[in-house]
């Protein structure tokens, strides 16, 4: 720790003072223990390490601050839908944890200028937002407690950006859906990789969305799983509109 | 809730009685709210309904309380293994909150005396006990807050029987470990399903596990997933004895 400390330490006081009060102002409190926010924001591409050659990065808080995020908005989902089941808890929990919401948040939060990292601006990835969101909350709950972790998701994330009205409409994963749809209508579906160029420099991968046997839709994308979820999108869509034109 | 307390009330108040000091000496502190601590012991089988028609199960408490265990468990590993990374701490965190592991633990504390159900005996499953866990959590945490399900989860459970040095050499899922073996190794892995009699009466899946398109071992279980961690144990042991050899 006293290695982090001193490369912490070298840097200007004047970088120090607006690191503090910019956090200060995202939290509404006053962190104490700043060193563990500092790692909450610090990316492996800055190359530091401890005394021990271990790096120095946001990725074990994420890990802490990620659990702690789930503790507190199941207890949040438990008291505020009391009638609904497991599932659907489980569902509504997905969503509002889901990368995309949290790159929104943070985002908006406004933890971009906090993030220290050596990655160029135009390779920057908004996951990295939502990476940061729970890695600070790693280091609320080290630096102050369970309950100033909670009540930071609860003020800062919940009332002011989830509706949980929109969620109970929103679709997390076509896959899902489409999977489900086909399971309730008995129908056969599968996902067939119909070209793969992961080899090549492209990095693409195709899917083809079969339905009992028959094509409905197709997707291209550079990593299976969003391949897939494109064709389910696509699929999705054209369920929907066939849907509407029998009514 | 006005249902479910009478429900509750017409219960012999001796049968109360021993509810209740049973829980107590579980818990280790005195319950105030004990009706919660009723749901959490309560399974679907009852066939109890509150006045609007949801069920009066375990399983909503078992959601929060799975969200709570694992925030406990992650604080944990975090302190207790200031060198591993996050991938690291994942693992151990699936270890410790693995149903086989909680299942255990279940037994041992006693849960079995509190659990009301209707099911036979015989068909008495385990995973109840890792199940009663977790709902017990969520009523802990709903009835005194989150420090007392933290220090309940650090007495009863970690202090009492959880062994990082036992759980780091122990392997959670064979099916992985072949996995991760097969790419250091740069073979080729798949699981086939050779056969499907999943609609027969038996219900019986059959994997084969094949390696650079050599059938390693097989499984069969009732379910494709035990079948594919029975093929991957087999082909684990046939590896490790292989290695023995050249020895």
């Amino acid at each position: 720790m006293k290695f982090i400390l001193k490369w912490f330490k070298s840097r200007s006081s004047n970088e120090d003072g607006t690191f503090y009060s910019t956090l200060k102002d995202i939290l509404g409190f006053k962190p104490k223990d700043i060193d563990i926010y500092h790692i909450a924001f610090t990316h492996r591409s800055m190359g530091k390490y401890d005394e021990e050659g271990n790096p120095i990065s946001f990725e074990r808080l994420e890990f802490l601050g990620d659990a702690i995020l789930s503790s507190v908005i199941s207890a949040y989902l438990y008291k505020e839908m009391p009638t609904k089941n497991e599932g659907y808890l489980t569902q509504m929990r997905s969503k509002i944890v889901s990368r995309n919401t949290l790159n929104d948040i943070g985002l908006q939060i406004g933890l971009k200028n906090l993030i220290k990292s050596k990655i160029p601006d135009k390779q920057f990835s908004p996951t990295l937002l939502g990476d940061s969101i729970e890695s600070l909350l790693g280091a609320i709950y080290l630096d102050r407690g369970y309950p100033y972790a909670e009540k930071f998701v609860m003020t800062k994330i919940v009332e002011t950006y989830v509706d949980l009205d929109k969620l109970e409409n929103k679709i997390s994963s076509y896959k899902s859906f489409i999977i489900e749809y086909c399971q309730k209508a008995r129908k056969e579906v599968s996902f067939i990789m119909s070209e793969d160029k992961s080899h090549s420099k492209n990095n693409l991968f195709s899917i083809k969305l079969v339905i009992d046997g028959t094509t409905i839709s197709k997707g291209r994308a550079t990593s299976k799983k969003k391949a897939e979820e494109q064709a389910a999108k696509r699929a999705y869509y054209s369920i929907q509109s066939k849907i509407k034109k029998k009514k």
